[in-house]
C-alpha cells in the first residue's frame, strides 16, 4: 500500500519528532500547521535553524552563547565586573536577567552534577570559573544553581573549590514564598526556608 | 545595554514562537534543546521546513496533500473505488488511515462550516465532490466530520447538497461509548447517542 502522505510531509514529521515532547500526533499537528502558513514563515523558521550555529562559540569568560570570542555580556563595561552570578545553563542566565535585578557579569556552568547521568564535577566550567577568580577583581560570587538534589550538589562543590578565595564572599539566591504565591499552598520545605531567612518589614 | 543573546538565538526564538502553544519562554527552551543537538539533527530539521512546500500541491481528485496531481491514495488502484470517505482535513485523513478499517478514497473538504470564523460552503470543497460522484462510479459516502457543531453542521449541508443522488448511500462515524472509555465517565449526549445505535452482541 502507498504511503498515505508525499515524502516531505513524512519526512518533516519525522523531523519534527526530535523535539521535546514531541509525538507522531503533535509532530503531524506542527507539520500541517506549518504548510497552512505563508511559505515566508517556513523559510524564516527553516533558515533560523540552519543559521543558528554560524559563528556561534561559548564566550571564552563565561561560558554563555556568543557570536564574538566574548560574549555581549562579559564586554559590556557598564556592568558590575566585581560580582558573578554562577548558573546552571543559558536558560538560567536569561531568566536573572530578565529580572533586571542583577548588573554583573555570569558564569555558566554548562549543567548541575548529576553522577546517574554521568556528569562530574570535570564536566562543570569550575576550573574557569577558579582561573577568573584569580585575577582578583572579583568581590562576590552569588550561586543561582537550581534548588534541585543536583543544583545543591553542585552548590556545595563550589563552595568546596572556592574555600582557597577567602577574600571571596560567596552567597545563594534566596529560598522562600514565591510571589503571587499562596502560604497555604507552599511546600514545608520552602516554608521553613522561609521562616529560616526572614527579614525585616 | 547590550542583548544577551547573540543575534542568530535571538531570530530562532522569535521562528519558533510562531508554532501553537509556544510563548516565549518554551521557544526559548526549544531553541537551546535545538543547540545542544548536533548540527546535522539541526540541518535535518531546518531543511524539512524548506523542503516541504516544493513541488508539493492539492490532489486533483481528493483535495488531500500530493507530490503528484494526483495523491498516493488516489492512485492505488487497489484501494475500493466506490466508496468515499469525507474528512475535514488533513489530519483527519490520517487519523482513518491508521485505523486500517477503511480502503477506500478519501474527500478533503479543508475545513468545516463556521460562519463565526467566515467559513461558508464556498470555501469547503463540495463542488469537487459533487462532480466526482456524477461520474457516476461512487455508491457510498462515509461522513466522517468531527462530532462539533461546526462538523454537524457540515454534515447537515452535505446531505442537502447530496440529495440529487438518490441511489448513493450516505453514511456517517457511530458515535459511541470511545474504546477503553468508561460509562461511567461519558457525558450524557454520547451515553444517548450509544444507546441510540446500539448494536447487537
Amino acid at each position: 500500500m502507498s504511503s498515505s502522505l508525499p515524502v516531505p510531509i513524512e519526512n518533516l514529521i519525522e523531523s519534527l519528532r526530535i523535539l521535546p515532547g514531541v509525538g507522531q500526533k503533535t509532530a503531524a499537528r506542527l507539520a500541517f500547521f506549518l504548510l497552512r502558513n505563508p511559505e515566508a514563515t517556513r523559510q524564516k523558521l527553516g533558515n533560523s535553524i540552519l543559521d543558528v550555529s554560524h559563528n556561534l562559540r561559548k564566550c571564552a569568560k563565561c561560558g554563555h552563547f556568543a557570536d564574538e570570542t566574548i560574549c555581549g555580556i562579559c564586554q559590556d563595561t557598564r556592568r558590575d565586573q566585581s560580582i558573578i552570578c554562577v548558573v546552571e545553563d543559558a536558560l538560567d542566565l536569561l531568566a536573572v536577567e530578565k529580572s533586571s535585578a542583577f548588573k554583573g557579569l555570569y558564569h555558566v556552568l554548562g549543567g548541575a552534577l548529576a553522577p546517574l547521568d554521568g556528569i562530574g564535577p570535570e564536566d562543570l566550567e569550575i576550573d574557569s570559573l577558579v582561573a577568573r577568580l584569580q585575577a582578583g577583581e572579583v568581590s562576590e560570587i552569588i550561586v543561582a544553581t537550581n534548588p534541585t538534589l543536583e543544583g545543591e550538589a553542585t552548590a556545595a562543590l563550589l563552595q568546596r573549590r572556592l574555600i582557597n578565595f577567602p577574600m571571596l564572599k560567596i552567597t545563594r539566591l534566596a529560598r522562600g514564598i514565591p510571589v503571587g504565591g499562596d502560604v497555604e499552598y507552599a511546600d514545608e520545605i520552602t516554608l521553613a526556608r522561609s521562616l529560616e531567612n526572614r527579614v525585616m518589614l
